[in-house]
């Protein structure tokens, strides 16, 4: 383990380390190398126990000192750190969420200016779905109130009223439950600020209230995350099936090669766009055109809707600049280590800037004007060209790694998939898969990377572990970054990795889709970025609904196996609170307290269906997951079984 | 140093010493015990240059990690925390604020239940200042907008409109920096998350940009706190001179002594009611009485409006328990020590939480509910008479030191006291003292105690030091505290510790109120809690405008001696921004980054005229404020002399 540590190689993708190798006695630094030079972590920190909350700490719990100074427990101390880390998490997806409405605002409002509804079909249905009229109103009309209930959504202060994005999308016995436990919330913005309050010094020291508070807060994180993509989709349209490739070979060494990194499709779609119009002026500058390629999330959003190649995941940013090709990185939102601005100070390489809250000391600037999108698009574009004259080719190696990629998999895509097998229940297509025990449930994979699991190796192994055992896989964020970048989101994984359950399900797909699609099915299905999380709980939502029954005993199951960011957290607590097992691949800062170890573990399963996994060992992660998808299948069995015996029909159990 | 760190006795409140040697040996443990437990505390942490804030840490800077593992520097960490420090104390006040806006629309709803508006005219000004008609109208349609005015401020979305509470109270001056620096709030909740957000990984690394939003959550700490002194005002009455006792010396050995802390007003009031209505219960069980008595800022809010005795302040509440005398101690919110739960369970004193988001494990929780709020007092008020009679009088042991307190001083009660010197402007009795040489300017002390330095010894010191050269003082919160248990609020102090000038400033005050005050007027003014700060920058307003000068030519200085609470760093950095010196006598986790650091100290000073000032020595501490106010008061001679020379008039210089 120690050793493992002290290793910079830590990373299984063969672009990635292959860079590390080339720029080895460069005394360019990434993070791999600063991850090395950190060890040993501080092992308060590690265990949460450390509490740095008020001006006289910082305290840590230690055998000398078994509480805070002013008397807090290692429970509260984990508790209250923990909640800070969901509000971190929870604070990011709204104020993506609201970005977007604010867009949307503004086009609602006649001033959208380069941003039009592009999705009319997803306006109707969400307005159907939070309970917006759409009989002979006009697309405007229905956005003015969908962009109305989102504002409230954000800001209610009341009592009594809940999120309708939460309320209106889960199933009645999710909100019951919620309702139940006290954790339903009004507002975005008002349960953030509640829940800051509540971590303040001599606030809350109980750790089950400030749990609670956690999932309250991770419930908003779902309904700003549900709300960001559904008017992503209005906005730049639903994804549908979408042929590309992955990894640093995308990268051209003769045309200008811009990144974008990030997370919000505001800005990412312009510079798409503007890329695309300024092919000549890319040539005039001695290229032969622009090629835009994604990194991090706002990768996935441009992938999924556009089709652009994914460059690579979160960890290996900074080494997509040591490439010497990349001629501008622009960045928008999260994730952005500001690491990339000294690696590109060794190139050529512009990082550019361009959200207020969201600066690079020594980086471009390029304030991003919704007003004048498209503009600013091409400014971006330029800086890009002129950096592109400025490349020096000695320094320019592209590791010649890629791999197909199909995406583009939303959930309404994957519904029409299943719809052309059974068009009146395209969901029974999946229920009736795992019933026939062909598949062996439905796996999310989602997150970040983290160096203290080998780089892609947990999000790889495990997925491949559980496609062998028949699980059908969806993925998300930076985990399917490592599915597009390492081939297993085409259809040769398929036949490579596929047990013969799951090869046979995607071969009915395939068939009945026959002529539809461009390409055969993947072995995994990319959902999104990140934040497109909740299309994966809105498939599990559609099982229940299918098989009649609550969120516990659908076979579905989630993992980040490499859960980073606090984002991370907030997005884990709610799929737990919505009642679905997570796995996590690292160990978050919780040892410190059994207590609230306890809680993740076991009492959440009681209380709400959904608990924690925490386990590194991807093997060992894998048995886990089957585990407990194997649980909830046999649950059901035996709920079949009773119900033939007893001649009753199977009636819904929420 | 090392030494001092080892001393348990770190106090210089007498009655705090006489406790903490008597229970020596009893192995009952207090906040003094566990600071020495805590030493060496992590140096790191007080660097300000550990980060835990994603699952790829903890980092922390060294010889050998020059940067955190996403290559975050030590001024990104530092300005990180700082901002997440800011929030945290914004947070606190802003629902804070909000508790009691939500009780206000009840009354103006028409259920406002036992709470009514107890003072028209403080509404009227409130609406008047704010921009509400109250022509023709009743307090109830005048209320409703008030309180619709305050929502807007907590709640707002939309990007061109500010805090009204902001605009409306600052002079234009100052809304002006703010609107050029480009930190004017749209709302509270609205910024706070969008703070929390840039917090996250990967988001800000321009520490510039971090510290200018620690400003702008900063200010809404400002409209919150403001917000709910003024709500506060309108429903239990703007606070007059009152007249009552301080120190542990206030409990009875005969009566029922209920201690009331926390920071929140709406229960407190209620309780304080209810002990006065219930005496008979009380004697029917075998006390003389129900004595109430406060601790920390809810001590201070019943001070300033009932004249209840404020028992202790912050750092000693768990001392006030060990006194064996303490039958109940009620607490709402902020600043409650987890450790008092351990302290009363060896004893019979009971510990009663209130509040949903203010737990401690092992404690009585009695929910608050606005609508029964005099009965949920009444029950509370039955646990302490039912805990008097297990009382075990053995244990008791009551310091028997107390001093007279002349409190009350709200902005409004102070103005009268002027008025009646200067009915037309009375501000001007200050500014033409400072004018003269009588007052040397105006100080304001505030904030928490911390054991970084001796309990009560820097508010202490640097207080008289500031007296005896003439610093008119106005004082809240723990300060104030301080400065009631040690008798610095009564007229012997005048009499003991002013400057010549102070002296016949505060003569001549008494002379001109002669027959409308119970007793002689104190060295020191108490303001009111740490959430009533704004009164203090009200009157740094009024004088602004009395001199017609912007508030950095204004000779008033500020000082939190002993700060320990994130509310500290948010009310410190808005008084910052709004133009005023701040001396800190702690220093703050912030001097691993020397750009953090000083931007604090000396830039802050070029753009918003208001500076940090770090010491922890007192008399050092003295001789920086005096500085501070000498250089405003030169300033203005200066100004002066010129203007006269020069035969122009003098025209407002904002």
């Amino acid at each position: 383990m120690a050793e493992k540590k002290k290793d910079r190689n830590n990373t299984i993708d063969p672009a990635a380390l292959e860079v590390l190798a080339k720029t080895k006695d460069s005394g360019i630094e990434s993070a791999y190398d600063r991850y090395v030079n950190m060890q040993p972590q501080c092992q308060y920190g590690n265990a949460g126990v450390c509490c740095s909350i008020c001006l006289q700490g910082p305290c840590r719990i230690t055998k000398k000192a078994s509480k805070g100074i002013c008397g807090a427990t290692p429970y509260t101390i984990v508790a209250r750190n923990l909640l800070r880390h969901a509000l971190g998490g929870t604070a990011c997806h709204s104020d993506h969420g609201l970005h977007i409405t604010m867009v949307m605002k503004e086009i609602a409002d006649g001033h959208g200016g380069d941003y039009t509804v592009t999705d009319s079909g997803k306006l109707k249905r969400v307005a159907e779905k939070i309970g917006v009229s759409v009989d002979g109103r006009s697309d405007q009309e229905v956005l003015k109130d969908v962009v109305g209930v989102a504002m409230e959504d954000f800001s209610r202060l009341e009592k009594g009223k809940y999120c309708t994005w939460l309320e209106k999308t889960v199933i009645p016995a999710r909100m019951e439950k919620n309702l139940d436990c006290n954790i339903a919330p009004n507002s975005i913005h008002k349960t953030i600020t509640e829940s800051m309050a509540q971590t303040h010094m001599g606030m809350d020291a109980d750790p089950v209230n400030l749990v609670f508070q956690s999932l309250k807060t991770a419930l908003c994180d779902y309904v700003g995350m549900h709300i960001a993509t559904d008017l992503s989709d209005i906005l730049f349209g639903t994804p549908t099936p979408v042929v590309s490739e992955a990894n640093m070979g995308v990268l051209e060494e003769k045309m200008v090669n811009i990144a974008l990194h990030g997370h919000n499709p505001i800005l990412s779609e312009m510079v798409v766009k503007a890329a695309r119009e300024m092919q000549d002026e890319a040539k005039a500058a001695g290229a032969e055109g622009i090629k835009c390629m994604g990194i991090c999330c706002t990768g996935n959003e441009v992938l999924m809707r556009q089709g652009v190649p994914p460059l690579t995941n979160f960890l290996s940013q900074e080494l997509a600049i040591m490439t010497g090709a990349v001629d501008a990185m622009v960045v928008d939102v999260q994730c952005i280590m500001p690491g990339v601005q000294t690696v590109a100070e060794c190139f050529h390489t512009k990082i550019i800037t361009t959200i207020p809250n969201v600066k690079i000391p020594s980086s471009y600037y390029v304030d991003f004007d919704e007003t004048r999108a498209l503009e600013t698009g091409r400014e971006i574009v330029r800086i890009a060209i002129e950096a592109f004259k400025e490349r020096d080719a000695s320094k320019v190696s592209i590791p010649q790694i890629k791999n197909k990629v199909v995406a583009g998999f939303s959930l309404e895509a994957f519904e029409e998939l299943l719809a052309a097998v059974n068009p009146d229940a395209p969901y029974k297509v999946i229920t009736d898969a795992i019933d026939s025990g062909e598949l062996a449930g439905v796996c999310l994979f989602a997150g970040c990377n983290n160096l203290k699991v080998k780089h892609d190796e947990n999000h790889s192994t495990i997925a491949k572990e559980l496609a062998k055992n028949n699980v059908l896989i969806v993925a998300t964020g930076c985990a399917a970054g490592t599915y597009a970048k390492l081939g297993l989101l085409n259809s040769d994984a398929v036949e490579q990795y596929a047990g013969d359950g799951l090869k046979a399900f995607i071969k009915r797909l395939d068939d009945a889709n026959k002529g539809k699609l461009q390409e055969s099915l993947p072995l995994i299905f990319h959902m999104g970025s990140c934040v497109d999380n909740t299309r994966a709980y809105d498939l599990c939502t559609e099982m229940a609904k299918q098989m009649e029954m609550d969120i516990p005993k659908v076979p579905f199951v989630a993992s980040a196996p490499e859960a980073m960011s606090e984002k991370a957290v907030s997005i884990g607590s709610w799929f737990v609170t919505l009642g679905v097992p997570v796995h996590v691949g690292v160990i978050p800062p919780i040892p410190g307290s059994p207590l609230v170890v306890g809680i993740a573990l076991q009492i959440a399963q009681d209380v709400y269906g959904g608990y924690f996994m925490w386990e590194e060992d991807p093997m060992v992660a894998s048995k886990m997951l089957l585990d407990a998808l194997g649980e909830r299948t046999w649950k059901l069995r035996v709920h079949k079984m009773a119900a033939e015996k007893y001649e009753t029909a199977i009636s819904p159990t929420w």
